[in-house]
């Protein structure tokens, strides 16, 4: 400890909004750069060397081959795939000496792609695995919670290469086993739910997520076992309904009733209707948005949704990718003199309407799942203060399509009728991908069948995040004294803390060190001249598995051995301290 | 093999230069990807890895700490010492979705710094020396020779940190014994010379040369043990000459003779001295060429040396950094209209004249040291077909300074008078550097010292470039028929080699894989359907240091072991042979 590159922080960091990314900095683990940019200290370079070390293994031992591409990236392979332009701004650009177009690699499709090209041609040299350990980048909108979204960061990404699409499902379910037993020995408490793919692109994808109440994802279960991302849950049609019998749309003053709420308590004191009172459920709530499609051009979107449901900005950016969700501002009003603002609905009432026309002109009106034919809405007539009632879907309007991005809601039925659904959050771990055909088209990657036919080569992309894996691991098991490391990923076996003045403790700390680095134990030995309320103190913040005190009690024979992760104490004999922790540490 | 993601090439790739390229290609080990930029492939990955352990094992045994940083940096550090600048075109430079500059690092130095600020502030917590082993960045002007210079790039950067100068000389020492134990154990014949220092500045530096003739820098050596870089060479100033004897300088006519060696047979004929011939040292050339600064201003420089030397391109370039040589061209003939092209000299014969003017105003004239008052020269009178004769340095034209970039000669005395000099290639495998205090001022790093004052603190840089160490080795090793990898570095420790139709030859060289592997032993089995010609060859090809080949003999008991370095081969009986290569390998 007195050499070790290290100092603990007393205070927290100012951005440090989630414990692990605290814990990490105030332990001298990582270090900030930049936004979402950290710097490896001795002892955070050990766990992350672990991680990498348990992923490269079980890569290996599912008979993946290693490799590694560069991070700096011609722009030519991304163009083909039109990643150039999809990645948008969440691509770093940059341009050599002589003006050519370059990229740092967010991820490596085309690259894996093109060098099995390059070396492959026949049915017979598949299937193949490939995986690198590598750092990408990424230029996030909103880095945060340190190497929990970083804007460089180290990965294990991996392709699959197969001739058919039953070799590509093998190499996924290999892949997913090789990811559970990454996860397991990583000692997560993790999820494997449906996802969606993003612009990744194919068909089929799965996320682990690392349960964590300040993971950025939300996931719903059911006690059948549906598993997804929120972002991935589909939700069924609701039947439609026989409209026959009601009455004819009606227009009515509804004043000072410009939100939801207002509008039911208006609605069940003048307009009460005999069978029971109205609920925001009734009502048809139609909001306006900008897509910006990735070649910059701007359109605008109408989402029609019953009146108790928020859209889900995080499910909406999902289902809209590549475009980019942008606000409806006062500028796009102006363009669209029609949108009356607050009051806006999908009928012809007051010559407003939405939907494209004939010619594809107008404002793309899209709606829930519980917008079909027949079914009966309170909603905006299109002009100031008034709302029109009893307007039918099917009969009074149309929708252009449906679109599922309204939050889900705990409680709500899984779309498989597995039961109602609960809701957790988690932090991505992995992600594993049926890519498909997708790349080997854009870049021409066919190999000859046995009758010698050229077949296009169906792909599969799988990763981990190995830094976020660091703090992952960090955040289900810190707690308010620091850092508290498993076993398998501490940076040191045992931390030897030395207290006292007397000459004997650290003299005996030394030995017990020597004795224990002797038997292929890692030992971190605080030997500074230091109080023992800082040395205790800095062994928690640091978070090795076990503490050996070695102080007061020696002169009884004794030292005290902690557990850091229980805060559990017990005296051992001096005589056989160093078995004991060799047991311990063993298991 | 049958699975091994790798193919071999019979043709040479077309950019290949240098053998260690051509084989790292052909083997499929490494391929490009751009410019400068190179994928590794799995056995490629292997070496690598091999090395990276090498380099690591004697970093932390010298007791470096190992760090990572981010090859993603902000502007502002490098903008603090002036490398922003200072690196011109060689630095990659990108911005950000926000517009924040930003660079990727080409070396550490002012994060290391910053870093160490940020944890340390006392004299106790030095010395510290740090390391890292990361991918480096530069956009050099001409990458070529595959991993021997390229753009992005693996290197081990070291730092030391010392209160003062005796710390620092010691941390100094300490790394160059450790690079000599890293360089030993890699297997390379190298020679430690002294270097220029660059645009990393600081006192004294040596480099870490591989022999080799393929190399970029050239070096010399004397009998007595001097060694330098061919940049970092120093010729002494030549003994100052009695000129009272000398004649006026006289201009001539001198028609069609615009070469040095034009002029001399030109003076012989018409102007012949009783002593002696003239010789083209005798002669002052005069050589033009413009420095732009890192601002992007231009200034124009002369040279005078003597007509026997040329103007070393990498000694001048080195001499004038962090400015860059241009040649000076018309344009820059037409704004110095007193310069004649071919004629010129120092003389102010025919009103020319180099020199700079008491305002600094004109063409900076710097000689060569063999220039000195009292040497008296032939060259140019600035004017077309007219030369000056006993032109006379300090009496008839002065020098603005020393310029030593004439190209060094074998045979050439050592500076330190040590013996005539011999010239050799090599590649820069290593550098170290003691850069003092130059980045601890720019950046603020200070300690307290014993006496509670603040000190700067004195640093040193070290860097091993280990991408470039496979392709040295690969260099020092290959022969006409491939890659030949020394035990401790190559991908694999033995080839055995399945021959020939018969199921037995399979059967027992999987069965003896499977022992070897038992053993601890890796082993590389080809297993594939193909010929024995074809087989033997990617075997050669590939390098392993010894392959087994299994077949023909196979029936009366024995197999060959060949040796791949020495080319030998032995019959080795079926039941010996795999302890017969244990022994082999593990030496």
């Amino acid at each position: 400890m007195s050499e070790l590159f290290v100092r603990t922080l007393r205070e927290d960091p100012a951005d440090a909004e989630v414990p692990s990314h605290r814990w990490l900095v105030r332990a001298g683990y990582i270090r900030r750069v930049a936004p979402g940019i950290y710097s490896w200290l001795p002892l955070g370079l050990k766990v992350l060397h672990k991680v990498e070390q348990i992923v490269r293994e079980e890569m290996d031992a599912m008979g993946a081959q290693e490799v590694r591409f560069p991070a700096l990236l011609p722009r030519e392979p991304y163009e083909a795939t039109d990643r150039w332009t999809e990645y948008g701004p969440n691509l770093l650009r940059l341009q050599d000496r002589k003006g050519v177009d370059m990229l740092l690699g967010p991820t490596h499709e085309e690259m894996f792609t093109l060098m099995v090209k390059d070396l492959y041609s026949s049915y017979k040299d598949l299937p193949l695995s490939l995986y690198q350990i590598q750092t990408k980048y990424r230029d996030e909108a909103r880095p945060r919670a340190g190497l929990l979204r970083g804007r460089e960061f180290v990965m294990k990404d991996s392709y699959s290469f197969d001739v058919d699409d039953a070799g590509l499902q093998e190499a996924y379910d290999r892949h997913r086993v090789a990811y559970q037993r990454i996860f397991d020995r990583l000692g997560l408490e993790y999820v494997i739910v449906s996802a969606t793919s993003g612009a990744m692109g194919g068909s089929a994808s799965e996320e682990f997520l690392a349960v964590a109440d300040i993971g950025e994802d939300t996931f719903v279960r059911s006690p059948g076992g549906y598993a997804a991302n929120v972002e991935a849950v589909k939700r069924p049609l609701a039947p439609e309904q026989d409209a026959s019998d009601a009455p004819a749309a009606h227009v009515e003053d509804t004043p000072d009733s410009p939100t939801i709420e207002t509008l039911v308590a208006l609605s069940n004191e003048r307009f009460a209707r005999a069978d029971r009172p109205w609920t925001a459920a009734d009502t048809l709530k139609n909001v306006l948005f900008m897509l910006k499609h990735p070649d910059g051009t701007r359109t605008p979107v109408a989402i029609g949704l019953p009146g108790d449901r928020e859209v889900d900005g995080k499910r909406l950016e999902a289902a809209v990718e590549p475009a980019e969700v942008e606000g409806f501002g006062d500028a796009d009003f102006e363009a669209w003199p029609q949108l009356a603002k607050g009051y806006i609905g999908p009928g012809s009432q007051n010559g407003g309407s939405l939907g494209l026309d004939a010619d594809g002109k107008g404002v793309r009106y899209l709606t829930d799942p519980a917008v079909v034919p027949g079914t009966r809405w309170i909603t905006g007539a299109n002009a100031p203060g008034q709302h029109v009632y009893d307007l039918v879907c099917g009969r009074d309007f149309t929708s252009d399509g449906v679109l599922d991005v309204a939050e889900i809601r705990e409680g709500d039925p899984a779309p498989d009728g597995s039961g109602p659904l609960t809701l957790a959050r988690g932090i991505e771990m992995g992600h594993i991908f049926q890519l498909g055909r997708k790349y080997a088209e854009a870049l021409g990657l066919k190999v000859l069948d046995p009758n010698g036919k050229l077949v296009t080569v169906t792909m599969g992309s799988y990763g981990v995040g190995v830094s976020r894996a660091v703090a992952a691991v960090a955040e289900a098991t810190c707690d308010d004294k620091g850092l508290a490391w498993p076993r398998n990923l501490a940076p040191y076996d045992v931390h030897v803390v030395a207290t006292g003045k007397d000459a004997a403790a650290l003299e005996f700390a030394t030995e017990l060190a020597r004795q224990l680095d002797e038997a292929g134990i890692s030992v971190l030995l605080d030997d500074r001249k230091a109080s023992p309320g800082v040395k205790f103190a800095d062994a928690e913040i640091l978070g090795m598995p076990n503490s050996i005190v070695v102080g007061r009690t020696l002169a009884d024979g004794v030292v005290e051995v902690r557990d850091r992760a229980s805060g559990e104490k017990t005296e051992v004999g001096v005589d056989v301290v160093a078995n004991h922790v060799i047991h311990l540490v063993r298991g």
